[in-house]
């Protein structure tokens, strides 16, 4: 029998919503714009919609429920999303009650954080599938993270674990939003990235960067550092370079204190793949105990931001798991 | 009907013994030189020896195993010390085994490292009973940890989980023995506070510390710090401070990773108390992103070196536990 849910990526700019089925992975998914400036009530109203229209667009299919993948903090039955740093006005929403209300009374809903939810969707569907543990790691606006241990989310004592983006690498070094000095976040968060980008790009004056990034190079983005690395421009590959040089750095403090070898980075900034990886790969190393050297992988997520959908709907399938099993035993 | 074990802490410089009893704690104990100078079969000797000592002195109680706290690899199903880095000539030793064979054939025997022996005996008997989950530090000749996450050892994918000592604090900092640079351990560990510490009290000129540590101050040890620091010692005081704001920086790195918000500080150096603690306490809130700093916590571990025999013997009361399940399943 085919099991359905549905996965949901609440983005600050983008609503995404798939239907997964959990052998297949991803049916068919759905996107709207989220417009947080319109506010918390009309984020709801968004989500309500998508949800709506995946469940439309798959008629006699039956869905048991949706899962969500959100930044910010999720209590610890993760039913609701609180204070989501990406929505102005949300305070503490309860989503099993709003969407069980407004959509479908049975439906089983799941809050996650989104770091947590694209491990899961990577660990299931994605490049962690060889592997029971992993270390996630998303590079995207912020640095984010997740730690599946086997087979399943090591969520510490809140559900909060795997905040790799403010650990420090240098306690004296450039302090991140959080406020932490020599975050790896302060070194490749988006905003941090392109400026040290475009400051590290006054050394190569014949980058064809200096003509595409706008004045100042003001618009420069990740990605099109990762395009002009790739085309062989030499300024770009160095700043992407010393990226991967901060990341493994930061890699290695997370393998001396978990003993989990296997790395995976997904997010935007990721894309630019062996450029900012292969000089991770060599630090890391550096940075590792030689007894936990062995076996170290540091490798690119494939789905790119597919496997938050994936594992905001495997969240679903994993509480039916559990069910069934309280069932057998009762 | 009480519950006997026997605890052994095998350290370079002695092996301790204790018989332990599941809800007393540590009845007696007994220590030997381990003379590593002799070589790995004269080691298994004398741990032979003190464990027979413990068993003589206790005629009539049913001593059900012998746990080992020992620094190194242990294998995966913890029979097996491999190449403690503090006995040379010791390769692969499978001590059950030993240990079955010249004392008695049916007693449980589990190696485990060391820092997580003195975890368990935390969790169990010491400062972290009141928590779930806590991260232990030991300072020492190094920097050692261990992960308790609800109530057992998180040991990762190898069994080495927790090698806090050589997490960065500053990527391009000094470099510990395990060739990472500006890992803690290069800053707490004992030969290098000592060596901070003669540097930094050449500002103090008045410290009595130029006469106490011997012709350039060779001999001075953390103990000697903590002892001139409480005296009022200002040069001291100002190079426990160093190391407790350094402590608190990778502490964070730890909770940011883990979620877990509780620290138990044990180790020779610790002895030091609040004078490393309290500044370790301030700096941690700086290294850990704002959302998780409510409850973080770091505690002095009170039952000093007894916490590794203790948590040893408690590896054999667990594995008792295990066996009680699996027979009434059965």
């Amino acid at each position: 029998m085919p099991h359905y849910a549905i996965g949901i990526d609440l983005g600050g700019t983008n609503i995404k919503a798939a239907l997964v089925e959990r052998s297949e992975g991803l049916i068919s998914a759905s996107s709207v714009p989220t417009e947080t400036d319109q506010g918390a009530a009309h984020v709801l109203d968004r989500i309500v919609e998508v949800a709506q229209s995946v469940i439309d667009a798959a008629p006699g299919k039956h869905i048991a429920g949706i899962g969500i993948g959100a930044p910010g903090t999720i209590n610890w039955d993760r039913t609701s999303l609180i204070y989501p740093p990406n929505i102005p006005g949300w305070e503490v929403i309860n989503l099993r009650e709003v969407l069980q209300k407004r959509l479908r009374k049975d439906l089983h809903v799941i809050v996650e954080n989104d770091a947590n939810a694209a491990a899961l969707g990577s660990a299931h569907y994605g490049a962690g599938r060889p592997y029971d543990s992993f270390i996630m790691v998303t590079l995207g606006t912020g640095v984010g993270g997740a730690i599946i241990h086997q087979n399943t989310i090591f969520r510490g004592t809140t559900g909060a674990a795997g905040e790799i983006g403010h650990m420090t690498i240098d306690y004296d070094g450039p302090i991140d939003q959080a406020g932490v000095a020599g975050a790896i976040e302060a070194y490749l968060g988006q905003r941090f990235l392109s400026r040290h980008a475009r400051y590290q790009l006054l050394n190569y004056p014949d980058s064809p960067l200096h003509q595409d990034a706008g004045p100042e190079m003001k618009d420069l983005t990740p990605a099109m550092l990762s395009e002009a690395a790739s085309a062989g421009d030499e300024g770009a590959t160095t700043v992407l370079a010393w990226a991967g040089h901060k990341l493994g750095c930061c890699l290695g403090s997370c393998i001396n204190l978990l003993d989990i070898r296997t790395i995976i980075v997904g997010g935007g900034v990721s894309a630019a793949g062996d450029l900012i990886l292969e000089p991770a790969r060599k630090s890391v190393l550096h940075y590792i105990k030689p007894g936990l050297r062995e076996g170290v992988k540091i490798l690119q997520e494939t789905l790119g931001n597919e496997v938050g959908m994936l594992g905001a709907a495997y969240l679903v399938f994993e509480l039916l798991d559990t069910h069934a099993h309280s069932s057998e035993r009762s």
